[in-house]
């Protein structure tokens, strides 16, 4: 411990602590996620959730590779790109796998949406968009430790996928169980890429402004993650709340 | 065949003609690297390559991570990693390699270089510098599909490697033949890697004014590569010319 301005260094301990305190904001903790995992969403709900989600699942890989290629440091790349692999899938002899945008892909089908209108995005929503968008840029355009830390979200990830896998067999018995291979699958994966994870950010965010920074990053990854929700509360609605009107069409060229 | 203003859209076979036509300006035929293949190099001036082009070594990957973070097409990104598996490495089980970068510290460690003074890039000069990171400026800002056509200056690749492998066991015995593993991988390496690119790029320009774009584009590539070497020629020399006056060390802060 050491004494910086009125301020404290929190011990390696504490900060982690800190950081997994920020997962009261999780949205695990959302009313639509909640209303998704308690059982009373409808059939639209949970597509429309599933067709929103798809946004973020395409827009991981792409901000994995801005992590890279703003990282100049070869192992480090060496084990983020497994993030990349196991989103987009991989060839190599061995190593073969689907990957999780196809297993995504999978659920959105498995909920009776067609792989088309999962994968034309026609039914995101402009406030998903936006969300997903603001991280992307993050991760472009902010030094990679930092788009390390912002991906610490993860360590609240595995508790998320299994109140899915453990909430919707029984829930939603309509949903074939295979298409549930998503969750499964990110229950190990995240565990793995947490613990890279938070060893990077706490061994960089070493000093008290840096600590804070590390908490104010990862909130802003909170915030992405909880504005895609509000936005389909919008567009959904909520057990108590109906959905929002939609904006109307624009008029058609003639 | 169309005809768009005065010029015509050139076929496919025409455009990868006018591809590769623009060879003649790839950097085999720079003084500087006849220089290093017709075995009138010293020592000082092949370490000086292999320390300088080490740094474009390392912007490799970044650049292709680039490219993957500005393509939204999972495809084309699964069949792009590979490049940054083959220059990063890879521990994936089954696929381990040390990979390109750790290849090329070992050619720099057989020229009698130590792996401290190529991997800390002490020898790089300014101008080897500037090129190169002008290289992974375009892959970051450019469309990804302009980043793959940059890349096809490995049209030109295998022979280049080849010409190395088939003169420096001769005209310097005193390099381990082990080192040149770089050169012996790179020939497999960049004959995959440039059928999928010549492949997108022929694809993607076609307009008049697209494949304009590629001609310009691959020259601005083959600008890269031949002035690293302009760089190099003007820090080591040329047989008919004294390597050029070094700027002066600053002063030291006291």
């Amino acid at each position: 411990m050491s004494v910086t301005g009125e301020q404290l260094l929190w011990s390696r301990a504490e900060f982690e602590d800190r950081l997994r305190a920020q997962g009261k904001a999780y949205h695990i903790y959302h009313p639509f996620n909640v209303m998704l995992n308690d059982g009373s969403a409808s059939k639209e709900q949970i597509q429309g959730w599933v067709a929103n989600r798809f946004y973020y699942q395409l827009a991981i890989p792409i901000k994995d590779a801005a992590v890279m290629s703003n990282c100049t440091d070869r192992a480090i790349r060496r084990e983020w790109v497994k993030r990349l692999l196991d989103h987009d899938g991989c060839d190599i002899p061995g190593a073969e796998d689907e990957g999780g945008i196809e297993a995504w892909i999978r659920l959105g089908t498995a909920t009776g949406l067609s792989r088309e209108e999962v994968t034309n995005l026609q039914h995101v929503v402009p406030g998903v968009r936006f969300a997903v968008d603001a991280y992307v840029e993050f991760a472009r355009t902010r030094p990679w430790q930092e788009s390390v830390c912002a991906s610490l979200t993860e360590l609240f990830a595995p508790k998320i996928h299994k109140a899915r896998l453990a909430t919707w067999p029984e829930h939603y018995p309509w949903i074939d169980s295979e298409g549930l291979t998503y969750f499964r699958n990110r229950v190990t994966q995240a565990r793995r890429d947490v613990e890279h994870g938070l060893s990077i950010t706490l061994d960089y965010f070493n000093t008290v402004e840096l600590q804070k920074r590390a908490l104010d990053i990862l909130n802003f990854k909170l915030d992405v993650l909880w504005q895609m929700n509000d936005a389909m509360a919008q567009r959904y609605g909520l057990p108590n709340s109906p959905a929002a009107a939609q904006r109307p069409a624009p008029e058609q060229a003639v």
